[in-house]
């Protein structure tokens, strides 16, 4: 049992997957339970179900500190704009170059940390121009195998459409094979959505098995781009909510 | 470092949670891939989704052992008759108080096991007659934190209805209080169903939080025979099919 070099308590990680039904989005909560705070965070929270998670993270105790997101979302509302009106303390984080509008904004290489824990950034641009994805850190004393939350850029056995909000097939293709699919083959994949009832994957699993993002480049980019998909339903009214955090019908003075 | 004592392999769980929208049922997927077979097991598959589990059972290379259920479900179509037909070595399990049918019973005590890994049998009936709780063994080199798998006897801040199939408010509150809550607090609870999105509590948090449990056996009982809940869609459909093994369509003769 090694101290942390800080001084303080070693790290330990309360995880919790939550869905939301309607858009199939996952919501992920995560905390330093080795905290005495026990400081938590939370990825891609939906405004539908923003009650549901802060009761949860009453009842575990939690202290949450941050709301953030993978990228700015065209299918559901983010719930951060509500969090941060029922919990003023919390800071809203997405890339700078989402465009959205959030307390902090994280760049690629950047690290999150939330009591001994921390979460690395890596820019997987290609769904959306401002695409991240959140990656478990690389230390002896962080979770073990790693964990990465990677948005739209990686679905299971899937990814992300490519023909709006900046998308692009080639910069997807090389997002995921150089900041993915590098990491150690058990890291464990958990991404913003799933359509049929998967709930998480691992590196090793995704560049065997993914049946678009195995092709090499030029397949990858002719499956992308004929795949007819209809308009998002969603985009209208979700893109410039989620600009502004959720709360398109507060003033943005009010945050 | 331990060798097992029969000398073979040391135990490694996979594990999946696997969703399954429209009955809001999740199956679970265990392998032991420390054993050279990596032998598998499903809790509660759905016959909607029996192609994805096992499309994701040979991509993980895993040998498929036993589909099991819970109970005799009134609100989804079991998959273990249609696993049955296209993987014939695979045997069906239930309790013999289910009054279903199935290649092996299981009754309280029992063990389970697949490769060097088991689930140990608890009878948990109130929901139906036959409900079964399925947990990880209690042994130096079996998973830690336990996992129980608690079919619809605990639900997450819920449980099952006790209004039909044998079910009855007293004999519940008795198996959740004596077989579900005597676990470790650290225990992972994992239900056959959550509606609202939630994948996993621990036992601290349902005998803390759980709103119905946590009442004495009269407030328990008030709560349960006052819940005015409609008559199950599917239950008409669901429970013949399921007394054998999904296959209402099938003569017997031909399983
Ligand atoms: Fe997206
Ligand atoms: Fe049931």
């Amino acid at each position: 049992f090694d101290a942390p070099a800080d001084g303080g308590t070693a790290p330990k990680l309360l995880f919790r997957q939550l869905f939301e039904k309607e858009s199939s989005t996952y919501t992920y909560l995560l905390a330093d339970v080795g905290h005495p705070d026990r400081p938590a965070l939370l990825i891609d929270p939906v405004d539908k179900t923003v009650d549901r998670d802060l009761t949860l993270m009453k009842d575990l105790g939690l202290k949450l500190v941050y709301a953030m997101n993978t990228h700015c979302h065209a299918d559901h509302v983010t719930g951060t704009g509500l969090i941060k009106i029922k919990m003023p303390g919390v800071k809203s984080i997405i890339s700078k170059s989402s465009g959205a509008i959030a307390d902090a904004y994280i760049e690629h290489g950047d690290k999150v940390y939330f009591g001994n824990l921390f979460l690395e950034v890596r820019a997987t641009p290609g769904h959306t121009a401002g695409c991240v994805t959140y990656v478990t850190g690389d230390a002896p004393d962080q979770p073990q195998p790693r964990m990465a939350f990677t948005g739209d850029a990686l679905l299971i056995r899937g990814c992300g459409r490519t023909d709006f909000q900046g998308g692009s097939s080639s910069q997807l293709y090389h997002s995921v094979h150089s900041q993915i699919f590098t990491l150690p083959g058990d890291t464990l994949l958990y991404p913003a959505h799933d359509y049929k009832g998967f709930t998480v994957s691992t590196v090793e699993e995704e560049t065997k098995y993914n049946p678009r993002l195995t092709k090499d480049e030029e397949g990858f980019k002719n499956i992308m781009e004929n795949l007819n998909l209809p308009y998002p339903k969603m985009i209208d009214v979700a893109v410039p909510a989620n600009l502004v955090c959720g709360l398109q019908d507060v003033t943005l003075s009010a945050m």
